[in-house]
């Protein structure tokens, strides 16, 4: 069976009796209930996903996906395209600010070539599963075909499951790729059937004809390529990106290795509004980081049922706000196994 | 010259040279300018407090203040009073809440009787500074004198500054005092002129009269006693607490000595009020960390101009929302030191 089908068949539902158990628990701590609020239902979320009481995040790895967008042409950022392969060189390299921000909480960076529109060094530290040298320019014809598509999610399920095997505990998805709030707005778009003006945003820098501008372009793509809103390979195929199919597969290798995986902005959201259409049960394996600035992120987020926990006003993207977001899980996990029963603190205080 | 007045005007602007510099760097960093938002912000004002281009926040400390209520008689609370003395006695055993939490960056949970309503043992590793047995009932007369008042704000700074001695880079404020939303919400109703029932809210559990009557108490205690609003130390006397009092003195001491000082919820936020009352340029040392529960917060924080970062639904108290944030601390100071600019990547990338 091909990979996608595999994975997407064998995700599972969360350990409901772990997550009662964990419940239980949390009300029982020296507090008054529910008075840690996200925390605590980070903590249960964590026992269903594991099935521990006393789950565990101590592993972190953050997978930046990186790839280009042939949308660029239009001119819908300011940013040159080329920003993205020298990005995609400089996470190795440690100096980037989802590097310094992962440092916080030793999270290892992990970066992969998805469609970066340039060769990268064999010896760069980068995976390198290129699919092609970036999207095609999605406003005069589809960004990518069904099969590449499909291949760009199979490449995050790997890349997932391979970290998960070194013994990953939590997973994050960061990207990089010029270009990329054009797709994300796009598929949003699409999948909500509003108006492309609605869900578009400023990004990392718009170009000369501003928001409405981009809005049309999306539009234009829309409509030219008419992606199938009940299908959601096909649209990731047609107003999509390279990136936006590998987060969507991190978060789906994620799932059906019962692993947690910490989604960062919008284009993050994006790719897990993709991966909740193919396998809604992946709901239960997400959690969320910060609210990011575009327009769309408020939208897909509440299209998941998700609310943002960090306020930063952050638009860096690469999984910066993730990678904030994992003290967080160390703090849930912390109050699991550090905090007391009123009954425990009473015997302590006997001592 | 008294410890109070001598700290007020000792207490200095920040370095704005230093922050000049911070900004110039990180507009300089590999990013969009401004796209790590807060992040930005945060660790300009640490440049700033520190007059260090790469500030370091490793050694925090959370200090919290514990002290009881006379208005509990009026059942304002649903809580039993002797909860304070139980958690006192808990925190230096590690198994709270804030314990926790505080464990996820090692920050040191210190403990400081201002004024708990029960004899707390000398061994029992908590700082004793005990002004009395609680306050008084403000509802019946002023919760404490203008004496009182100032000694609290003393205690908190001497604790603040002998832990700064001891080698603290950062410190926390937290509290443990069972039935101190009420005081905290009198002394917002007296600062801003407005009715007690706009500020007061749920608590750790409201009374059986539920906030309509929590507010007519606060109501009462403001007409009886007549709290000047341009004093704000007569404010803190007539309807404080003794662990607010200890919390403003932690936030002039963290201000006088130069070194951050982050400050957890609504009760934290209106001890933040009273020392900006006192010396306006307190306000540069303050972090602000989570997003309160309680609606008092929110215009408090308003009045502050400072803006939460986390919005994690807490209610707990004791310095948990603080010590949540010392990680998003210890993010800005890695921020500065591990990311590079264009100019550094590309040197990078030579090599």
């Amino acid at each position: 069976m091909p990979l996608l089908q595999d994975t997407i068949e064998n995700i599972q539902g969360v350990d409901m009796k772990g997550m009662e158990q964990a419940r239980k628990r949390i009300d029982a701590l020296c507090k008054p209930p529910g008075s840690l609020g996200k925390l605590e239902s980070l903590a249960v979320q964590l026992s269903g996903i594991t099935g521990q009481l006393y789950p565990t995040v101590d592993k972190k790895v953050m997978i930046v996906c990186a790839a280009d967008h042939g949308v660029c042409e239009e001119g819908v950022t300011t940013n040159p395209q080329d920003v993205t392969v020298f990005q995609t060189l400089n996470f190795p390299k440690g100096g980037t600010g989802v590097c310094a921000i992962a440092g916080i909480t030793n999270a290892k960076v992990v970066t992969v070539d998805v469609g970066v529109k340039a060769d990268i060094p064999l010896d760069a530290g980068v995976i390198i599963h290129k699919i092609k040298y970036g999207t095609d320019n999605m406003a005069q014809g589809p960004a990518m075909s069904k099969q590449e598509a499909i291949q760009s999610i199979e490449v995050g399920i790997r890349v997932a499951t391979e970290e998960i095997i070194q013994g990953a505990d939590v997973l994050g998805t960061g990207e990089m790729g010029i270009g990329n709030t054009t797709p994300s707005a796009a598929i949003l778009a699409v999948l909500t059937g509003c108006d492309p003006i609605e869900v578009t945003g400023f990004g990392a820098g718009v170009g000369q004809g501003g928001i409405a501008y981009k809005a049309a372009i999306i539009e234009k793509a829309i409509t030219l390529n008419k992606p199938n809103p009940k299908d959601a390979i096909d649209v990731l195929a047609k107003v999509g990106g390279l990136e936006i199919g590998a987060m969507t597969g991190i978060i789906l290798g994620a799932a059906v290795h019962r692993k947690p995986v910490v989604i960062d902005g919008f284009i993050s959201t994006i790719a897990a509004l993709i991966a909740y259409k193919l396998e809604p049960k992946v709901i239960d394996y997400i959690v969320p980081s910060h609210a990011s600035e575009e327009p769309g992120a408020k939208i897909a987020a509440a299209l998941l049922g998700i609310e943002p926990m960090l306020h930063m006003n952050m638009r860096l993207g690469e999984g910066s706000g993730a990678a904030l977001a994992f003290p967080i899980l160390d703090a849930a996990c912390s109050m699991m196994k550090n905090m007391v029963t009123l009954e425990e603190a009473m015997q302590l205080l006997k001592r």
